[in-house]
């Protein structure tokens, strides 16, 4: 229904066929524009920063790991700016269609990536993802995604964002591309994997959301009891951590922080130094990060330390979560230039991301159902370095 | 003896002070070229890239740690061209001295700052290693030093250079100093340490290095048995993966090529679209690895993965493995001279190095002995994420 150009997902499209043959043959995949193709601009986003850097000379080593296994790459997909946003409503490079309720923002900042797989123009697709960049936009339009443990992909290739939290993921049109794919860049051996013991489903997060959410994700969930014999325990993240913990403050006392300071580190330095141009938007939020105090910096990173410790403890192997991957379908375009209603999705949005963006867990959302017409993304995360078994656990659980 | 002039070691001397009292209160430290102090131009080692760069505008997340805590930074100190070296001769910024044996080389890349600390100049100073470039100038120049577990400290404003592999760490002047440093970089809780259990001697390691340095550091390490009731057990790299791998192969199928292709992602790019100044040394090394195969990049990932794995699940917490950190004492200047002199160092020692390269630990390395009067370092390592078990094992052992 839509093609390369109508669906707005692309900044350019080329063929890169495959360097051999291999798990992947036939598949046809794009890659968010923050990701080095040899040969071609990287955008971040920001049509300054394309102005003041050369084309590299190498590939990402994620994309040739994806040539290699057989794959061919048909383009590069559009970035919110510097990947610094939620929504994927490009000032600069415009808004990927949400082909499923085109009225709606396709999330951010991985747009044009979610909205390349849910058009259905290639199989799969390349992210990044640090506070939901990968999640959100693959709940808002209705496809597969996966972001891993962090840094277990290489990043080199992809620009440096917020080296404590970034990590390259995919999106897929179904479960067993989008297990392909991440088998092929986790790098993950031929191994049984562990039966599933405890389903956990994290309270905080199905309160946070809207109702209408939350109630069609849990009807979905008792469906779930039937077809697996492990336990289903609700849950609340001061049960997980000890702790008198809410998914509010990870976000605010915690993770928000230690991602600023990483961001002004990599993009802010670069911004302070070319004084490039920036949308309105995106002026307005660096103005507001620009001043956190890093004299005061060990608050948030020991907290973060604090509750990723907290988490990690707690998740044995065979072990999932499952929660809202956001709190809402996709807000109406346009629906930001209110800024409560921005500030609201943002604020609810990033408390529930910030739980495996802190806890550094593989997280998969799939399309579970809808509400409105509108996709809704349920995720399943599990425990650090379980990449693999969450890949079969969900598989078995929602193929 | 050697004063901020004499030592070489630094490349700029100013003082920045504490934000506030903390754990490191009253200690002075400096800190490697290639990690961002607010202001000041970034070497990298390298003159053009000094010369290309603006000053950034923030300090590394890492030094805002540093400074919080209550530390004072006296300079930064000379790095290799690119961090891309072992020896710490830098054709452009000179060789750091080595002060207990000035005619041999300090070892690299981080090699101001083990000078620093090995001249007393300060109390501990800052570094990154990926292939031993905090471990090796700490074995040569004799001083304590720690790489932590990959990733585990922020590296939100250290030059990109190997994202799969590079971690901070530090050099300290004893190993209270170093335990305070790491613990606040790592942002540790105060927990009770595991006890120790098996202590494991890497036999592969002991065989690579000159018969002096394994004969010298078993007598040492007979000598621990009367220290702690842990058992110690000497095994080869094949036990540990059930898997006919030598160190040999670990480097040079494995680390080398991954580390490679990553570094042409972040060095390469730069280098091939500016065509700087490079030294002879350097510009050498580079022609032999920018035509690695980018076709073929799986089977050095897929080993890498796998290896880590199978190191991963052979450590229980609790316990530890020790090796020499490099197989020889520090060469002479010059010795490099003759290729084949510096390939037999750096393929030996790198063969070493890779162990925790490829499994991500943490290792700390030890002044342990001398031969010929020069400094023999001792490594001891432990499982992925046990940052905080090795440094207080360490301490009961060798304290």
């Amino acid at each position: 229904m839509y093609d390369f150009s109508s669906s707005g997902a692309f900044v350019e499209t080329f063929t890169l066929e495959p360097y051999s043959k291999g798990s992947l043959d036939g598949l046809t995949f794009a890659v968010k524009d923050n990701i080095d193709i040899a040969g071609h601009k990287t955008s971040y986003g920001s049509p300054s920063w394309k102005d003041k850097h050369d084309a590299p000379s190498y590939n990402a080593l994620c994309i040739d790991q994806l040539l290699e296994a057989g794959a061919t790459c048909l383009g590069k997909t559009v970035s919110d700016e510097f990947t610094y946003s939620l929504d994927g409503e490009s000032y600069f490079f415009g808004t990927p269609i949400n082909p499923t309720v085109p009225d709606r923002i396709p999330g951010g900042s991985s747009s044009g990536s979610a909205s390349a797989v849910a058009c259905g123009l290639v199989d799969f697709s390349i992210g990044t993802d640090s506070a939901g960049s990968i999640r959100v936009p693959a709940s808002l339009c209705g496809v597969y995604a996966m972001r891993p443990t962090m840094h277990r992909i290489s990043e080199a290739g992809v620009l440096p964002f917020v080296p404590s939290t970034s990590t390259v993921g995919a999106f897929a049109g179904n479960l067993n591309t989008l297990g392909k794919v991440m088998g092929t860049l986790l790098r993950s051996e031929n191994t049984t994997p562990e039966k599933i013991q405890n389903i956990y489903l994290l309270e905080d997060a199905f309160t946070l959301s809207n109702t209408e959410v939350a109630k069609a994700l849990k009807c979905k969930i008792d469906a779930l009891s039937s077809r697996c014999d492990a336990n289903i325990i609700s849950i609340t993240l001061g049960e997980i951590t000890n702790d008198p913990m809410t998914l509010d403050k990870l976000n605010a006392d915690a993770l928000r922080p230690l991602q600023t300071f990483d961001f002004l580190n990599t993009v802010g330095n670069w911004i302070e130094n070319e004084s490039p141009d920036l949308s309105p938007f995106f002026a307005m939020k660096y103005e507001t990060v620009r001043n956190f105090d890093r004299k005061k910096v060990s608050g948030s990173l020991m907290l973060c330390e604090k509750m990723f410790n907290r988490i990690t403890s707690f998740f044995q192997k065979g072990d999932l979560i499952l929660f809202p991957t956001i709190p809402t379908i996709a807000p109406l375009k346009g629906a930001f230039e209110h800024m409560e209603t921005a500030m609201d999705f943002y604020d609810r949005t990033m408390a529930i991301t910030a739980f495996s963006g802190v806890a550094r867990l593989p997280e998969i959302t799939i399309p579970m159902t809808t509400v409105d017409n509108a996709p809704v993304g349920l995720s399943i995360a599990a425990g650090f370095y379980q990449d693999e078994f969450l890949i079969s656990a969900v598989k078995q659980l929602f193929q």
